[in-house]
């Protein structure tokens, strides 16, 4: 067995500092193991007490019979890590440190922090400043917290996993209240050692466990996060997550233009879809998700019926699916005719309304096994109105019957306010809400296949690129080896040459100051578009005494290009995040990407299926599909210049800082792609 | 009193068709009314029954001592009809019918409803299909349905209105269980007679409610809501509304493309928030955000400040705020200074986290003190953590104590599953949730000041103008009339005409076939952009047979116009909708309209501060502003030519079906707008 494995299901258990009396914090590890009936040996340790609660305590670690699987470090900051230190050097599997005041209070906590990783070698730690775990499964509670003190087990198939104790807490009892059992809850606190990437790897294989669920607020080491991802997904378990964070986007914006379009909660947007992980919008989702997942049903579709005794409830979801994207189609001819039998009413809707009358159980078995057994639907969802808190069975056993006949997913939605019939339901495998939204998206997440993240390749590597920035035709150099065409442009040292090149470009021409220095051109004058090629030279001459006097630097020359008249303007860039990796961006150019900020972004590798994703996600994309009798834009040449950007980004790995094309021109079917300007760092 | 008063706080209720099986639906009323202690006459009427509960049972209406305040109705459909007239007759003041089989189940429903209401003549009618009506504040049940059951009642200061009986059911218990009090709730069913308009405007005098909460389906007479919601608002109070059809909007689109961009529910969304009323986006938020506005507090801004004892929720907050468009900024200096003072720590932040060892009444009634006194937050959010399970009154009398020295709104926020402390501190004024969205959105309420509604001036009428649809030159000249100004252009009979005239508008023109029967003249290729003056005659006969061939009618004549250089291009219309008035429609032009929706919506009348809240509403709106480079936009004139509009809207009342200028272009600051192009169909 692993440290892991040891930590959460261990057989003997060492308490660091337990105290006798039972009103104290330090009181409550032994009450936990005792009460719920742990199995293992409960070596209390404290030398000023003899026993507690009836079992011998131990003066000090050394005095233990064995090494024990796991120490509870109970004590203050100051000495955890002398604990610590005996605990590993004695052969422990895992510590548990409790206290606070390490990396989460700044100043010296993180040195404080490091000498407790470095005191605890090969042993596992988890924490510091956690409340430590619950195995439901085995009924063990690892903890000192308030928030863990628990009357009943109600183990379930969810893990969770919080990088904060108080979300643990309060997710727990709210499960708790819901009926949704749990299969084991972890927090990890500060993560010195063990974090949300080793417990994700570790649920993948317990067999305890159908679904993770995550409270995140940061991940410390994104590849190995994916790894254990990937690895769960391969086990058939799936991954819901909570991130906070999602407002303070704004405040994480990177320097470059496209970068400050990619905030940092959006690169965990991408990673978690790329993962096939599905995000809570809400905090409650967190758990309504994680239960609908439990049910381990799929929605093959988005039509759903809906069954209610109440016209209002069925309103309310009809329009929160509808919101969802999901339609209610009308019961087909065939079902209709059963539903019409058995209501005895000619007209059969969608919600189908058997009212108060309709409440009886051959009317709702029936119904329900009409609707789910009717190939026009792919899930059902049934209200349970004010008339099931006389008969709280009724619907339960109706839907129940109709779980056994059919693979597919059934949702209660709790009219009235009626929580113990939603624990029953939910007790019975039945997932329920009572907000008609959660009801929806739930739904959605059994109806969201989940997707195989893709594994990065061996980074190939590229040679003879220089270092620093590059100037825009180095740049468009660099993506033209890989792929992706240019505008004719010629590169000049003087007015006059740009002049005799502009002559070969057409009537008018763009021009702009060149130089390695200047990422912002347009700002200083550096981009005159329309030119008329005779003007070049003169133009051109203004345009370098213009830079050079705005900039304090002359340009290293002039660009001449060709002006494109038709395509459509895109944006198409490359952002290094240091922590996350390689994101690509894709937009709609002009004004479409900043105004309406209509940008897709995924972080590297992608392959072509996530390219399309991207273009489905922009809403500018009409534009390219013949929008109002305008050509069919070369949308395949678009795709493969993506991938070809992609493909850039993983090669150069680390070296490439930023990277963006802007605008990238997309020309009629058949013509493909134009890089119009573009910019390029390399570390 | 009026029939409504009588009705809502009756001094005799008679019981048509009471059964003296209490566990029966018709056995309900009279223990409804006898256990909770009605203080008027309870007059059962049956005639197989003597007494029921201890009260003598009249065979007939006419045998009643007096005519009741209120007759309730529990007899079918198909003899409600006749009791109703019996009970019009005695001189009864109102009815409940509470039969379905009515409008609502279609067919002869219709006529049966028809009838219904033909004999309640000038007595009051509630219903049909409704379950009745709750008065919390003088304790009357008036209803059969289980669903009303209840076992206290604590009567608070909102009203429900509910379009839906299920609907007031679940909006009643789970108020209950919130600790959330009401002062009535009404069911309007089928509003035969007595609709949502009729209860607010009953409402907006009642002594016993300050806000009142709508579930709406759709309004019977926006007219006479509109004037009750005014009502309302002059007496101080506020309207919160939970309206479904929001996935419908699709389906309703109207006719002309501008109308396609309104659909109908985005109408409700402008009339409610012409009218001051609160939208509740997802349905527990109806009663979340009645019972903030119930504290008759205000948020003076958006700064808030965050008060937690466990990290995780504060976060969960904070997060929720920034995207509830909220900030967190920290403490001013003094107020750091008493906080440090309080809690011994040099730093402190917002989330202010008081940790577990921070929970001592005197530091967070010093905590909750200092943060109210600050001159830099408006409002307080109060985290309840799991101690709160242990110690339920510490955060309740803290935040009392802060809500007497300070008129900030103080909202709590649950972490744990504790729904007796929520209904605890809402039974005492203090607004609490357990959703961290759920905080945001309630103090968004808050900070959204009432508005008051414009009223409608009374219609000019506009004298000579013709019927049915203009064409170009004809709907710009009424457009014109109103003050906004056309491109230069001329009509012209001929392609030579046209010529000639094109030569007097600059070197290139833009060209225009002219009919009062095309509405989509670029469609059939009745439109060129950039043509030489030389060649108009040339390109005017082509069209003229391009549009001939293609539409099967030959065109009026040929419009040329000045070719625009400048200016941002947008859209502005009007649509009249039969039920809700006329609507006038803001957008940017282009494809933004189409693909990113950048429109805004509101109905007539409208002031200036709605034509510049309608221009806040459109992200692409930046453009107007000096975006990058550009010349600003002459957004006065902008203003005057959406008020000009929409005074030419309330002109044309009920005679204008769809009017639309797009593009009108918005030249540089000072240039005015000019209307490229437009339509108008009159009826």
């Amino acid at each position: 067995m692993s440290g892991l494995e040891r930590l959460l299901r261990p057989r003997s258990v060492a308490i660091i500092g337990a105290s006798a009396d039972v009103s104290k914090t330090t009181g409550r590890p032994v009450g936990y193991l005792q009460r719920h009936g742990f199995g293992g040996e409960i070596w209390p340790v404290n030398p000023r007490v003899a026993e507690i609660s009836g079992l011998r305590c131990h003066p000090d670690v050394a005095s233990l019979p064995a090494a024990p699987d796991v120490g509870i470090v109970l004590l203050g900051a100051d000495r955890a890590e002398d604990a610590v230190r005996v605990l590993a050097t004695r052969g422990t599997a895992a510590a548990i440190v409790l206290a606070g005041g390490f990396a989460e209070s700044g100043g010296q906590g993180g040195e404080r922090q490091a000498r407790l990783k470095a005191a605890a070698g090969g042993m596992r730690l988890l924490g510091p400043n956690t409340i430590g775990l619950v195995n439901l499964t085995d009924r063990i509670v690892l903890s000192a917290s308030g928030a863990l003190e628990m009357e009943e087990f109600f183990a379930g198939r969810i893990a969770l996993v919080s990088q904060s104790g108080g979300i643990l807490g309060a997710v727990l009892s709210r499960g708790a209240a819901q009926g949704i059992g749990f299969s084991s809850l972890v927090a990890t606190g500060n993560e010195a050692d063990l974090d949300v990437a080793d417990l994700v790897d570790h649920l993948a294989e317990d067999a305890a466990t159908d679904v993770i669920a995550l409270y995140v607020e940061g991940l410390r080491r994104p590849d190995a996060f994916r790894a254990a991802a990937r690895k769960a997904h391969a086990a058939g378990k799936r991954i819901v997550a909570f991130k906070v964070g999602r407002s303070e986007a704004g405040a994480q914006a990177a320097i470059s233009h496209t970068g400050a379009l990619a905030g940092a909660d959006r690169l965990y947007d991408a990673l978690f879809r790329q993962l096939g992980i599905l995000r809570a919008d809400r905090f409650s989702d967190l758990l309504d998700i994680a239960a609908a997942l439990a049910t381990r049903r799929v929605a093959r579709g988005r039509r759903v019926a809906v069954l209610t005794s109440t016209g209002g409830a069925g309103a309310l979801l009809a329009d929160s699916f509808g919101l969802a994207g999901f339609s209610l189609p009308p019961p087909d001819a065939a079902t209709a005719d059963r539903l019409a039998q058995l209501t005895g009413e000619a007209a059969v809707a969608n919600p189908l309304d058997l009212t108060l009358a309709g409440l009886k159980p051959e009317v709702m078995n029936g119904a329900i096994a009409a609707l789910l057994e009717s190939p026009g639907y792919d899930a059902l969802a049934v209200v349970v109105g004010s008339s099931a808190l006389a008969k709280p069975r009724l619907a339960a056993d109706a839907i129940a019957a109709g779980q056994a006949i059919s693979d597919k997913p059934v949702i209660a939605y709790l009219s009235p306010h009626a929580p113990q019939i939603g624990a029953a339901l939910q007790r019975q495998g039945i997932p329920a809400a009572s907000a008609p939204e959660a009801v929806a998206t739930m739904l959605s997440a059994l109806a969201t296949a989940p997707v195989h993240a893709l594994v990065p390749s061996p980074a190939a590597g590229v040679q003879a690129v220089p270092s620093g920035p590059m100037d825009e035709a180095e740049s468009k150099a660099l993506f033209a080896r890989f792929g992706i065409a240019p505008v004719r442009e010629v590169v000049c040292a003087t007015p006059e040459d740009a002049q005799a090149a502009a002559a070969g470009l057409g009537g008018t021409v763009v021009l702009k100051a060149l130089s390695k220095h200047l990422a912002h051109k347009s700002d200083v004058g550096g981009v005159r578009i329309g030119v008329p090629a005779q003007d070049v030279a003169a133009e051109g001459a203004a345009m370098l005494a213009r830079v050079a006097a705005a900039t304090g630097r002359a340009p290293e020359g002039l660009l001449v290009q060709e002006q494109l008249r038709e395509g459509v303007e895109m944006i198409l860039g490359l952002q290094r995040d240091p922590h996350l990796g390689t994101a690509i961006l894709l937009g709609m150019g002009g004004v479409a990407a900043e105004l309406f900020g209509d940008t897709a972004l995924r972080l590297l590798p992608i392959g072509r299926a996530a390219a399309e994703g991207m273009l489905d996600e922009l809403r500018g994309a009409g534009l390219l599909r013949g929008y109002r009798g305008r050509p069919r834009a070369d949308v395949a040449a678009l795709l493969d210049a993506v991938l070809a950007f992609a493909r850039m980004g993983e090669a150069l790995g680390a070296r490439l800082e930023t990277a963006e094309i802007n605008p990238l021109f997309v020309l009629p079917e058949g013509e493909g792609v134009r890089a119009a300007d573009a910019l390029a760092i390399l570390a």
